[in-house]
């Protein structure tokens, strides 16, 4: 049996001067994985004839599915669709079915009369297969050569993500006979990689062949991963779960959870078991935590809401940080976040609080206090726990490390404390 | 004189398999379009061998500048260092200066016992200019191979970062004559792409060969960009700035802001030119607003603080939203967030005052309000204005499209009404 392979082009000037940070690629490489196409090959080129042509030619070298994103859109940068026409032989014609919905998504949804460019969505090569496009106006096409195949997506996130889903990878077990791809996926916080890499050198080094262990580290955590292929699912899944329990096993001091979960949805699902509630006091963080803790669903289980204090007036007006602190030891100190997260676990009822003062850079430090010095305070209605961080980094990783950081104190406290 | 092209092979297993979004790419890209490089090829391999050793191959076929990121780590699975060194011949040796900053960062800064594998950091092809990374233990490595150079950097992003702005961008001009890029770029609010499209289609078709018309749409907002090539610097920028000065006319209706910045620095340097304060009250966006316009230092000089209230009980306590108005027409309508606004500009006192109610999804939704629809005030103290809004879209994009309005609304409001 033959292994079948992904390769993933993106087409738009856009990811080649940087303007656009290419997140489609990551998505649909998460997909595939899952119904076990590994993706070879991932590659970024512009809106350039030639170099779109001689993608597509040295892609389907190396893999059997081509994914191809991007240069769908109505305006005139977009050279994709004809080149594709060319590509696969044949000619445009309207497709009526696309045109039909294109229409009705102007007059029915967006009450905009439609313009010539958007009539245009509805052309596509004779040699196309439409997956039709609920999300948008750009069909999404299937071509098929020499035993391979090509699926042009819209490069907009939502309506990729939306044809990857319901089109793309309900078809490809139906086109080819694919092995199996399992991951499993633990996160450690609070260790560095090169120490957690010391601590396992004798696992990683009895692994079999065909699992692979990686490394992920991410802002004060580091997420470790095995993947194991093969082409008999139970003897894999047996495989890799022991291995995964002997991993858990080795790294127990440090871990946070056996399963691809970020922190906040970690410290959501511990709030949520035990019934109880969290409220968050920010000053150098700005809202980032709560908002962490509200991009997922599910979160107004558990989370009444913050003040965020970016101001020292809001400190003392809202959070009643006493006049006396902020004169004394200042606004970053154990003193102020012992009052900030007092305060707001009071203002909002709740069972837990987090309150986290520092300095983010580039400006702000003192010859006391540098940039990265971080106090974080958590608590529940009977204790209070503060810490005393310090981050070497600039303004973006250290609000990145300061809301993680802050989440595993509580997660910590939480479980210390019950 | 030839053109000096780019490309950029980023290397790890975590790409392919999408448990990691590449922004390292974005930020090299940016870097080498300002100095007048652009980047022709990107591709992404994963931990193999052979897979590497081909993208070497084939990248140097295509451009004179390669840049490698990713597989330094310290963990036995990076194959990349012992890989370079076959490609470019020579052997592996002790690189003394590097052994040392690696030994200086665990005494003096870590304050960690040194393992093994972090003084295998040290080792190096003897093939290889060594490129002090001062931001970890990484070193960069500079190969040249017929008229080509090949720059190896770490994966981890600041320090990437750190070795392109003070190694490889000043490297480049000493190695190659480049000519030069420029790049003019403008945001737009309020408008779909195709609409922009229409409206500036002659514009577009009078362009010259030697500049290029983008489209970036992203959230309720479209940037667009100019880009220039030649070698004459003087006439390129000319040439540039005239029409970008016709198309600024041409979109006047829409526009934002005539730079590359995003909508909460426009706002943040409308309220710091007029020297007025900003507060918001958030429900659905959940501290998001405050996060975007503090993750920008200088923030502070105009953003007071934020209510986040998420929690009704949290509307009700702290920002004063009577119970009658959530009894009768709910959280998610316009005299809430008058109530929400109104209340949030006296408790922080500030000039000016955002709030939000809405549905993020995927629940929440009734019979009456569907997913996506929100309600959204701004305010100074003498006057409120609110705007209803139905966005149709995920959780998160409804939270971005949230924020990007509300603050839009803001912008408009602080302009008409000072």
């Amino acid at each position: 049996m033959e292994k079948v392979f992904a390769s993933i082009i993106t087409i738009g000037d856009e990811l080649l001067i940087g303007q656009v940070i290419d997140t489609n690629s990551a998505f649909i490489a998460q997909e595939l994985n899952k119904i076990g196409i590994p993706v070879k090959h991932r590659v970024a080129v512009g809106d350039v004839w030639d170099d779109i042509w001689q993608a597509l030619d040295e892609e389907s070298k190396q893999a059997s599915i081509i994914i191809i994103t991007g240069g769908l859109g109505p305006t005139a940068d977009d050279i994709t669709k004809p080149l594709l026409c060319e590509y696969f032989g044949g000619k445009m014609v309207v497709h009526q079915p696309t045109l039909d919905h294109v229409t009705d998504i102007f007059t029915r949804i967006l009450k905009r009369p439609m313009i010539e460019s958007n009539a245009k969505q509805a052309e596509v090569p004779d040699t196309c297969t439409v997956l039709k496009n609920e999300r948008g106006t750009a069909p999404g096409m299937l071509f098929k050569k020499e035993g391979k195949i090509f699926i042009s997506l819209p490069g907009v996130p939502h309506e990729m993500k939306w044809l990857m889903t319901h089109h793309v990878i309900p078809l490809i077990p139906e086109l080819f006979h694919t092995g199996f791809i399992e991951h499993r996926t633990l996160l450690t916080a609070g260790v560095g990689e090169s120490f957690l890499a010391e601590l396992i050198k004798d696992f990683e080094a009895s692994l079999p062949a065909f699992i692979k262990l990686a490394y992920l580290p991410n802002y004060g955590m580091v997420r470790l991963r095995l993947t194991a292929f093969g082409f008999d699912k139970t003897s894999l899944v047996k495989d890799i779960d022991a291995l995964f329990t002997t991993l858990k096993e080795q790294v127990k001091e440090f871990l946070v959870v056996d399963e691809d979960i970020p922190m906040e949805l970690m410290v959501g699902r511990l709030l949520k078991e035990k019934g109880k509630t969290l409220s968050t006091a920010e000053s150098c963080t700005g809202g980032y935590i709560a908002h962490l803790i509200t991009s997922h669903a599910g979160s107004s289980a558990y989370f009444m809401g913050s003040v965020v204090s970016y101001d020292n007036s809001i400190k003392k007006r809202v959070l009643h940080v006493s006049e006396d602190t902020l004169q004394t030891v200042g606004a970053v100190s154990e003193d102020t976040v012992k009052q900030m997260v007092r305060s707001v676990l009071n203002i909002m009822q709740t069972d837990y609080a987090i309150a986290v003062s520092g300095i983010m850079g580039p400006a702000g430090a003192t010859p006391e206090k540098s940039v990265g010095m971080v106090w974080i305070a958590v608590a529940s209605k009977e204790k209070t726990v503060t810490k005393l961080f310090n981050f070497r980094f600039d303004r973006k990783i250290n609000i990145e490390l300061t809301a993680t950081n802050a989440l595993n104190l509580l997660r910590i406290f939480i479980m210390e404390n019950g």
